[in-house]
């Protein structure tokens, strides 16, 4: 699809197929997007998986021949591997090709990616919301994006309108509502939308602690199941998008405050608009994919 | 079961048969637990629907003439009402009769009962955690309670050593878990694993707000479920056992203060070592139902 010459889809090259490179190839290949996909991959023993599961068509561990045909590139490392993983495929990709990636913390993504890329390449920054506190090819599925909400963050959009085209088709094609932001009007809801809830689940377990654990109900389960993710990729996220974590932070615990002085001083009235707006607002999320 | 003059099973009466008094009503007749299910509702439609679903045997919207026949009274509305239904429940008991309650929160309730109570009836509290965020007899399930945690807290246990036993065996056939422990103790840590948790979801759901609703991805979704949850509900639980959830709040804001302190001075390794205890805390809660 990135191929400009043809409407013939083009090869599509997943650094990193896990759980979310994999469901892009699952999904691209399920549905025929692409004329082929090939896995990059660090590890043989999850390649061959990724093979057998059908998420690609072939694999290397050559990250520079796996780029070098491809008309779009997909970085699916975790977030702080990206850059380093741009720097190294950059100059081995065709001309006219695009670069895209699926990092969920992306001003320092994009202001690198943009440094380091050639001209004759374009940069389109990606974030799919979707996948679970799991990891690996073993957790990808071809359907992980239906439904779901995609956030690209082109920048001289003028420049790269056909890349953008292309990474948009691809992302729609696997079934996901495209939005476009800005890298640093993304930063900002994600703070409060995915960094803030990983942040609260792990304080909250932090705070229970294993003595209370055999009381923790449904409840208690579903809040803090992220708790579960890896800690070192979490430990980047948070800390490259520092500023705009300390700022949803402070928003939180004002609304917290609220709550607590409502409970402390038994204003029954205020406590329960509070608990009702978020109910509402709640219920307003109609899609509740388990 | 509460019958001391044989084993035949007895009669048990649910005052409230919604979501956990009609999961009750459902087991006990599934795996034949009692001799005969007694519904008492305060809405014909209710009842209907609970007989209909096979919850309960007969239905009556009397409480007094609900209770008269039963071995075993429990209490299945929400918490607020609980002292209500027992204050005009224990005159109308038999002799020798135990009442129980599945409210989640403790202290008030034992105390308000305990006063109230005859001599000649044993008084059990209990909470069973277990449910989800909806409501009503139609999110009844007969296996509500397989595997889950029911916290009984008798006082006097010398005196109610027999209605202690009967209780107990109707949660364990019913598939939980029981644990003892005292009213103030069964609060405490509820504060920390099911209260606090409530309050956190809707703080989350409030700070992000309408606006940037559309970015929450699934950690969201399942991180603030529970925020759709009854909000007088939870008014009156979150007032009822005051005390214990301001201390829990205190003892998570200095964990989240420390979180931010990681976070804001960029101590990488601090950071990682937070979110790791939480990762292997919540890792160690295998059961996941979803």
């Amino acid at each position: 699809m990135a191929n400009k010459k043809s409407t013939k889809p083009g090869v599509v090259c997943i650094i990193g197929p896990g759980m979310i490179g994999g469901s892009v190839g699952l999904g691209l290949r399920k549905k025929r997007l692409a004329g082929e996909v090939i896995g990059v991959g660090h590890r043989r023993a999850s390649l061959t998986r990724a093979l057998k599961m059908g998420a690609i068509d072939t694999a290397t561990l050559d990250l520079e021949e796996g780029v070098r045909e491809a008309d779009i590139v997909i970085i699916c490392t975790s977030v702080e591997l990206i850059p380093e993983m741009a720097a190294i495929a950059i100059p081995a990709m065709k001309r006219g090709a695009v670069l895209t990636d699926v990092g969920s913390a992306k001003r320092g993504i994009v202001e690198f990616v943009e440094r380091a890329r050639r001209n004759d390449i374009a940069f389109v920054g990606g974030h799919p919301i979707a996948g679970s506190e799991r990891r690996g090819i073993d957790a990808a599925k071809a359907d992980m994006f239906v439904g779901s909400a995609c956030i690209l963050t082109p920048v001289n959009r003028r420049r790269s309108e056909k890349a953008l085209r292309s990474v948009k088709a691809m992302w729609q094609g696997l079934g996901a509502k495209v939005y476009l932001l800005s890298p640093a009007e993304h930063d900002r809801p994600l703070a409060s939308t995915s960094h803030l809830p990983l942040l609260l689940a792990s304080a909250l377990v932090n705070t229970v602690g294993a003595r209370k654990l055999p009381y923790a109900g449904p409840g208690f389960r579903d809040m803090t199941r992220i708790a579960s993710s890896d800690a070192g990729l979490w430990r980047d996220i948070l800390l490259q998008n520092r500023r705009d974590v300390i700022q949803a932070l402070k928003s939180f615990k004002k609304e917290l405050d609220a709550l607590e002085s409502a409970i402390d001083g038994k204003k029954a009235a205020a406590l329960y608009s509070r608990l009702r707006r978020a109910k509402r607002l709640r219920d307003s999320v109609t899609r509740d994919r388990k």
